[in-house]
């Protein structure tokens, strides 16, 4: 899976995802007001206003990018109407050939682990049928639970050729409070990241690992040395433009190759239409705004590669 | 949303929780063909089946229990149809008089863990309305994200009179690759533990908070030192049965005053049919297994109480 997303980077010279994580708060009101006029103020008329927005979004962007990462929480928050627009988006994105990196950072002991990865990445035997769940290619993991918890991921993703980005060093101001603890005069997150790599071993497509980890682009000295410690571990990169880390903060995180990381900016996209640079567009043609952010986004990022 | 817990406790004379957590390979086979001639070998006939089982559970259950935990991943693995099912489980469980832990183990940055906050626990606003997503009492909260990533759940407790544990030590095998690693001399769980009580020191809810933790009846030392250091924090403690923790480990998850610990047992009561123990009753009857499991379960937890 890892070689059809090096192969999609490549196509669109785009090493970026698009984070589909859909507040209300974002959406323009055109959308939300016809939605709410047609299914009421419920989950649905949410739901559907979320739905009308992703569409918008995917139709203007899906040339440019290889990749979206829908944060599932966004969906959860409006129960099961938004877990099927979750669903549909999934679906929807695949149908236009993108890569959907399911963001859901499960994690659990082996069995439920099992569960997760079955119902995000694989298949459920239902009596002679093997059936997908929610269909994603690749999906986010939190390795607190050890190696018994994240193996089952692993087993999954060898099984039906899906990836993974395991948690190492996230993105938030609080991360370092447990991950940058030293152990033996090393941090909590070097740990991991070496487990990273132990865990994708045995997963190795072309050139780099299934198993990928997740390094926030708020710590580049961190990236420096994890891009060290892993030099076949792909990088899911979140925490660029709204959360404050800068094209240059991600340089580390990849690779001589140019290869080896994948930025992700949700807000910075999604909610383009919102932001002075883009505010000629206007709330109607928010879908065009986004347009131009992956564009500015790319150029920028390239720009320091 | 605690002190409720601790009153049903206290009225069922019984510190336990039932995990439903419905494997395909739980259900008896009467069940199972049946939801599938009905529905087909679908996602929608598993999730009937899913269903009835669960049903029968807690029908032969609900008035022995203070509580009952459905595993999310159980769910998931059956996509949005399975997700339904959860929420029907969650809204059966409730109006049954029962308190319902959300398994989901959700954790992420602040605004993303917000989100899941609200869908789990809270009511998301839209337009006028604020309307509930998943609906339960409490969740599992993972704490790999430090303060910010778990604030938002704290937050949306104190609004809502809910509850969470947070992992702490977990009990599965691998736990301790990270969790038990020392930090200045002491595991990164000690650490964590005192992040728990300093989170819940602003929910007290009469003598214990509503920040409680995930503490494993698999390793009873560890559990001894933690009971000291969370003394007002509620612990959840899984591992019991099946994964191998006995009534003599739980003790030192309680205070002196026979609170401070409820116990789950998933696979030990929802497949107690399949037990040699409980084979009498056979497959027809597995929910009088179940309630049978039950009985069981209470009276060893008590006797070392």
């Amino acid at each position: 899976m890892i070689s059809q997303l090096i192969e999609k980077i490549q196509k669109t010279k785009a090493p970026v995802c698009v984070g589909l994580d859909p507040m209300l708060s974002y959406i323009p009101e055109h959308i939300t007001k016809k939605a709410l006029n047609d299914h009421g103020e419920t989950l649905e008329g949410a739901a559907e206003a979320v739905w009308q927005f992703n569409k918008e979004i995917i139709d203007h962007t899906y040339d440019l990018i290889p990749a979206v990462k829908p944060q599932i929480a966004m969906y959860e928050q409006f129960g099961i109407e938004g877990l099927s627009v979750y669903k549909r988006t999934v679906d929807y994105c695949r149908q236009k050939g993108l890569i959907v990196i399911g963001d859901v950072k499960r994690g659990d002991i082996g069995s439920t682990s099992a569960a997760y990865a079955t119902g995000h990445l694989g298949h459920v035997q239902v009596g002679s049928r093997a059936l997908s769940g929610l269909g994603a290619d690749f999906m986010t993991v939190n390795p607190y639970f050890g190696t018994d918890g994240v193996k089952p991921f692993v087993d999954v993703c060898n099984q039906e050729d899906k990836g993974l980005f395991v948690l190492v060093k996230t993105s938030n101001p609080s991360s370092g409070e447990f991950q940058d603890k030293l152990i033996d005069g090393r941090p909590l997150y070097e740990l991991v990241a070496e487990k990273v790599v132990e865990w994708g071993n045995a997963s190795m497509d072309g050139d780099y690992s299934n198993v990928g980890a997740v390094v926030g682009a708020t710590y580049p000295e961190m990236s420096r040395i994890l891009r060290k410690l892993m030099p076949k571990t792909y990088f899911l990169v979140p925490g660029y433009g709204a959360q404050g880390g800068t094209a240059e903060d991600l340089k580390p995180c990849f690779n001589q190759d140019g290869l080896g990381a994948i930025v992700n900016s949700s807000r910075g996209i999604i909610a383009a239409y919102k932001q002075e640079k883009y505010a000629a567009f206007g709330a109607e043609h928010f879908g065009e705004a986004s347009r131009q952010a992956v564009a500015d986004m790319v150029a920028d990022i390239n720009r320091v590669l």
